[in-house]
């Protein structure tokens, strides 16, 4: 843009006139200048924010700024609009000179000035910057008498090179030039940036581009290049990938240098109003005396705190802020505090004092901890500065997870990562770390110490060896494979498709790579991260956050329309749920309770039984287990619902697996070709679409009206006991209107059987899964014959989709690496399939039950984007695994609606 | 309901004042009675026919109706219905009276009735009549003078017998009473007649019960009869059965015994206005002359034709209506003619002659053979007496089933049935009949005669040996397993789901029941009836009937508006197809290609090939294959569109059976072992959520790429030669738009490349299936990047009921016998579920591309009511097997949108 390039005289030439520039064109902010309402539309962001500082009452350097309308006019490339931004530098310029009393390009006083791009959209690091213009051959000396030789001749190094590599029209500089400007090798000392600079200039002259020694063409070069940036390649992929039109252009900031390091009372620091990492109230940050922001950023100089208390040694205290300059120490502990009961937040500030003088350059909000966010944002809330809609806005469900659920020691594990001890890297399938010894086989498990159960995969007969494990590691299968739903619920951690595996349990070993480690071997496992360590490695502490989250909770909890409910098959699983807060149980699921060692046995007898009378036995012993269990169940969640939902997978999946069969056979006493028989028998071809739920339930009605009977045994005895049970039954893979009346009905009967003999009136309502497309299509004649909806979001996902969890591994992640799925629908919501039959279902189902429970107890009950979308088509409620609670919690108050 | 019961004092204390009744509880007719527009719901079906008869101008046996409205008003019970409905009776019977100039009750010239139900819609055989009232002790002589003592005391019998069973109130009959009026005994002559009458009233005297003697007391228990009989168990279960109102309420018709057996110059007969077993343009019918139509029911006397030229003797001759009667004999013929050139349809006439005078009792649309059924309505429409739009009504998809499909001599059957050759009854799988030898294993199949492959199941590999059988029975399965969808595919007679059968391949037996069946042995298998019978039965003749069926097809093809295209893998089936009027190939299973005895090897080296030189040799020659199997399919249907589908089912479907393994390493030179390993890989949980479709092609796109080329490659030969191909592509299992548009592309590049190397110019559309319900849910957005859309209903239904169609028979059979699925999904369309998201996808798709053809592809293309609903939601075409062609042009004239 060589037309925007104005020599001294062209400007000189161009009459004057300060009062008559468009105030949408040029800004003047600092000194004297009238605060003007900050716009990052038209100002940028980076000027917005001096401007709000001004307006706060912060000295900041004065400067001025060529808005996005004047980048929008130069585009056009008219006379008008080169005029227009000549008369604009030079105003800006006239503004700064008065207000530092320096001037621009003189010796004496002289003024340099930094040219920064401000996009209205924040795109850090992605546009260009020029410092120090305005320095030139002439002041060299004048600057040096200020400041000393080696900044005079660094900062001219600085614009130099700058210029060259962003303003000058230079093709293809020469490697000596290059060798010369390169700025990420400083210059040691004054004398080699002087040499530098002089060289520099020599072969800049020699290839026929002088260094303009005109600091207006210095100037004017700068602001092009700053504009010019904005259409970079960079950018430009940049604003695709984030979605920021390329016509909302750049504005332009000319602002006064100021030198930290231009005395004794200079000094340059950072700070922040609240301690970042712990939120404690103090103002804490560092300070450099006669020093720059660079030289801290260079980590050529380590700073020291601001205040003498936080320093370690009397030497150090000397060298504070505090220590060095106290009126500036107490005028910015004076000022930041004022600043934050203005802005009610955690401030990041960046200061630089020249010659006493405090200037602030940045202020804006604290990046921070997990813990500071939650710590300040109750102090806040304390302190009614800020709403519950804040502290919901400024928490993370992220942070919560990182409170919750501590991973290993960052230095161990760097130091793990740096020595070769990391093995191996799966999925991230349970978040937390888990440190524990190998066991391939729960029979050979260590009793007295932690294991970690390392398998190929997992099956509901693994379960019972789950549970008393403290991590799960497996060689094949995704985030939502069995292993990652089961370790999920429990809380466990859990690194699943680790694909590096080789387990050879005959052999009592499992290789990765070259290493063999043994069955007892310790290994440490990352479920956050899907790393996996040889040995022992120490982790955070677990658990202490909590009285924080729970504090931070009840005052977001206010604001969400759904409750939060938990997916829980025990007693103790259903107190993890409480304690965290869960509203009540919006899933057990009965068969993981057959998956207990003493149930096990009953189950497969009852699957096995020749006649009705092994069967009976089988079920009347199963009764009383399940009786207990359920009282258990209600007891804990006194008060609240407990949705029971009745037998939902197929029957095989009870019998042992092919190697097994010897043993349970052993074990029931039943001949191993019965078992052999029984399972052909009931052998399918895809068992998600074959015999199960309800239909089992239709087919077989004895095991659903043991499980009813059961559940309303213990309520009724409860109730008689003066305690206040809620159960609730749910019927799975209902497919219309007609199965759920069938089955309805007979479960009823039993309830009422139950209650009538018992002498108690128990509520119990009967509810269905919405977890088969048809009976989302057909909700509103099945709202007919339900008192309340459940969504079954993983498998009406597996239906919808076509998509089978458990073999999804063989094309899913190519799928999402492609960008085919836009994320894994099993891990979010697929708000535009799955989601649009579940609103029209919502709707259905509302037109003719207004009143109408529906919730969700899938797995993505617990993903805070899934459940934005659930507060959106107005679902009550959302059921997650319990250790989710506090997360699902964050992320329904953040959906609101109340 | 005794309170309607009136003596003759209490009606003749009445006052009556006919022109006083309105007209909505009685109407007469016949006689001079003036014609009413008959109204079946006020004057019930069998009335409103004779009222129709009287108003074309057919002398019926005069009578009167009391309405449903009178019904109505009597189940009041109130004093003003008792009276009106007493009034109303002798109303009525003062007419009969006048039109036949006989006297009701008294001797000389004595008037009997009949009193019949008659109810809006009709309810065949399950309410009252009562015959002859009006005869009694005191007239019995009379009667017997002018029509001879059996008629006498026969009548008085039926009438004893009718009302001691159905109208007078006696709880239960003793055994005696019952014996002699039992009138499925008949008595064999007046003297027994007369005794058992005798005995049946001297019975009633002394019970206390006497016979009403009074004709009016008679009557009117005889309407209060025929009125309560709406309310009996078997006419209410009817209702229910057939979804009719129960308060619609029944009329009752009075009206006089006409006596066909009066004198010599009486008789009864039948007649049709065409010949309804061939359609022949002649009158047809049988005459019994002195006789009444109860002699001809009860088979007592054997009719003789109407015609002396029908008749087989000289003597039979004489016999004949035209031989006894010949005046009346021309009054019938003409009266019949004139009627049908008013009703323009086959009539079917029962009717009496009383002394010389003829009576027309009952005037219907004839019942009629699949043969006459399409002849007829040929003839009427060429005699422009009918539209297209009536011979489609006229005509059903059954008829045209059976005229295509002969099943097996009728009277072979019966005396099979009877001699116990028939061994088992399966599932009507593939309709048609076979006759074979029983074939366990292809490699020991006969050569020389037709074989019935007979499985425990099929599976895609055993399709070679399906295609050389004449049928194929399966002990599992239903009626859409594997094996079925196949044989109707193939036009081959089928019987899935004959549990009674057990193979024992290895003693080359089949045992069923008691019956042990070897190898080679003949069976007869009826796939329309699911029977299968020992030996050889002869069959009708199949394909005589075609011609025409194509010229009736002809006639309503005009009325459809959905195109019907078939789907056909070989150029044999496309030959079939479009012999039976199929407009394109809707779908073509390239896979099903594979499967041929020099194609399975080349995938199955394909599939276990070690390193990219084994696929690309196995590609390459399989490629050589499809480009000629693809030059036959569009040579057949040239100038029509031939719809490929690319490969759809997941990989292991193509690798042997476990017991296979040996000879297919053997044959493939390729260790067992690596099979095996590669049978496990490939192993999944759900196979129909699996690893398939476009899923395949997005991962391994050599394939599909292959596939593409060699369709192309055979178009534009063809098309360089002079041909119009029409080739499209089809991607399966699409279930999001990225999919589709990613797999679209590489496949237009492969099209264009084809193309442009051959330098033809064929057009190929490419488009997808929507068989997975995201597919549907995302239509809109689908349709932007697919050139058409066919429904994989088979698929959807499977995904929306979360029902796998090879596992069904676990529970399906269960579900349909106690009503909670209404029918399979898989034989009709489930209109209310997958019908709706099929709605919904046609209206989104249309709502971007309004003209964007549609249609669909799954069995359902075949089914008549799914064909219907097709054009109801707007498809433009369905695509079914190539022999339910003819059966779905029917049902798309049917349901028409043209």
């Amino acid at each position: 843009m060589p037309g925007t390039t104005l020599s001294r005289k062209h400007v000189h030439a161009v009459h004057h006139k300060p009062q008559s520039l468009p105030s949408d064109t040029l800004v003047l902010f600092g000194g004297d200048a009238r605060p003007v309402t900050p716009d990052p539309q038209l100002h940028g962001g980076k000027a917005a924010s001096l401007m709000t500082m001004t307006k706060t009452g912060l000295k900041v350097p004065p400067g001025c700024v060529l808005t996005t309308r004047m980048f929008r006019l130069q585009r056009e490339d008219s006379q008008h609009a080169s005029g227009l931004l000549g008369r604009s530098m030079r105003s800006g310029i006239a503004h700064i000179e008065e207000a530092t009393g320096k001037q621009f390009g003189f010796a004496g006083t002289p003024l340099l000035v930094s040219v920064r791009s401000g996009a209205p959209v924040s795109m850090p690091g992605m546009m260009d910057t020029i410092l120090n213009v305005g320095l030139h051959d002439s002041i060299i000396a004048s600057v040096a008498a200020t400041y000393g030789l080696a900044f005079a001749w660094g900062s001219y190094l600085r614009l130099i090179a700058q210029m060259v590599s962003l303003a000058m029209d230079i093709a293809s500089p020469s490697g000596e030039l290059k060798g010369c400007t390169d700025l990420s090798c400083p210059p040691k000392d004054a004398q080699e940036a002087e040499e530098r600079c002089r060289k520099a200039l020599s072969i800049l002259e020699r290839q026929g581009t002088p260094f303009p020694q005109d600091p207006w063409e210095q100037l004017s070069l700068a602001v092009a290049a700053v504009f010019r940036s904005w259409d970079s390649h960079r950018c430009r992929v940049y604003r695709r990938l984030h979605g920021i039109s390329p016509s909302l252009g750049t504005a332009c900031t000319i602002q006064a240098m100021i030198f930290g390091n231009a005395n004794e009372r200079s000094g340059t620091g950072v700070c922040f109003s609240r301690d970042p990492s712990t939120g404690a109230c103090r103002l804490t940050g560092e300070y450099l005396a006669v020093g720059q922001g660079e030289d801290v950023v260079a980590g050529i100089r380590t700073p020291f705190p601001l205040a003498k208390k936080d320093s370690h040694s009397e030497q150090d205290a000397r060298m504070t802020l505090e220590g060095q300059l106290p009126q500036v120490y107490a005028e910015l502990k004076r000022t930041v505090s004022e600043l934050e009961g203005k802005m009610h937040d955690i401030l990041d500030i960046e200061f630089t004092v020249e010659n006493g003088v405090l200037y602030f350059l940045q202020c804006r909000s604290a990046k921070r901890s997990a813990l500071c966010a939650l710590v300040s944002a109750l102090d806040f809330h304390a302190e009614e500065t800020i709403t519950a809609e804040d502290v919901t806005r400024r928490i993370s469900e992220q942070q919560i997870t990182q409170l919750l659920k501590p991973g290993f020691d960052l230095e161990e594990t760097k130091r793990a990562e740096e020595s070769g001890t990391r093995i191996a890297v799966g999925l991230p399938a349970g978040p937390g770390s888990a440190v524990g010894r190998i066991c391939l086989d729960a029979r050979n498990a260590p009793t007295d110490t932690p294991w970690i159960l390392v398998r190929s995969t997992t099956s509901p007969e693994d379960v019972p060896d789950m549970v008393r494990s403290v991590g799960v590691l497996t060689a094949h299968g995704g985030m939502s494979s069995h292993a990652a739903l089961v370790a999920r619920q429990m809380g466990l951690v859990c690194v699943t498709g680790c694909e590096a595996l080789c387990i050879d349990a005959a052999a009592g070993h499992v290789q990765i790579g070259p290493v063999i480690l043994k069955e007892g071997d310790w290994i440490s496992v990352d479920g956050s991260t899907g790393k996996v360590y040889a040995g022992q490695i120490n982790r955070g502490d677990a658990g202490s956050a909590w009285p924080l989250i729970e504090r931070t909770l009840a005052v977001t909890d206010a604001l969400a329309h759904m409750k939060v409910e938990a997916n829980a098959d025990t007693p103790e699983q259903a107190r993890v749920a409480r304690s965290f807060g869960a509203r009540g149980i919006g899933l057990t699921r009965t068969e993981h309770m057959f998956f207990g060692f003493d149930r096990l046995p009953l189950i497969q007898r009852l699957i096995l039984a020749e006649d009705d009378h092994g069967r009976a036995e089988a079920l009347k012993k199963l009764e009383v287990l399940q009786t207990s269990d359920f009282e258990g169940l209600l007891s804990v969640m006194d008060g609240l619902p407990v949705t029971v939902r009745t037998i939902d997978p197929p029957l095989h999946e009870f019998l042992p697996k092919a190697g097994d069969i010897a043993q349970t056979a052993e074990r029931l006493k039943i001949s191993p070709a019965r078992i052999r028989r029984r399972i052909a028998e009931l052998k399918e071809e895809n068992p998600m679409l074959g015999l199960r739920g309800c239909r089992l339930g239709i087919l077989y009605p004895a095991i659903p009206l043991m499980q009813v009977r059961s559940l309303l045994r213990a309520a009724c005895a409860l109730k008689l006991r003066g305690a206040d049970p809620h159960p609730q039954i749910m019927i799975p893979l209902t497919s219309g209107p007609q199965e759920l009346h069938v089955h309805r009905t007979a479960l009823q009967e039993e309830i009422r059987r139950v209650c009538d003999a018992s002498g108690a009136n128990v509520e119990c309502p009967i509810g269905t899964m919405i977890e088969v497309p048809r009976a989302a299509l057909l909700a509103g004649k099945l709202a007919e014959a339900a008192d309340f909806f459940s969504f079954g979001t993983n498998d009406l996902t597996q239906m919808v989709y076509a998509l089978s969890r458990d073999d999804a591994f063989s094309f899913l992640p190519e799928y999402l690496k492609k960008g085919i799925y836009p994320s894994d629908p099993f891990a979010s919501l697929d708000q535009e399939g799955v989601g649009l039959l579940m609103e029209m279902a919502v709707k259905e189902a509302r037109s003719v039950k207004p009143q109408m429970k529906i919730g969700i107890c899938g797995e993505h009950g617990g993903d805070p984007a899934s459940i934005a979308f659930c507060a959106r088509i107005g679902l009550d409620y959302v059921s997650c695994s319990p250790f989710r609670v506090p997360i699902a919690r964050l992320a329904a108050a953040k959906a609101g609606g109340k």
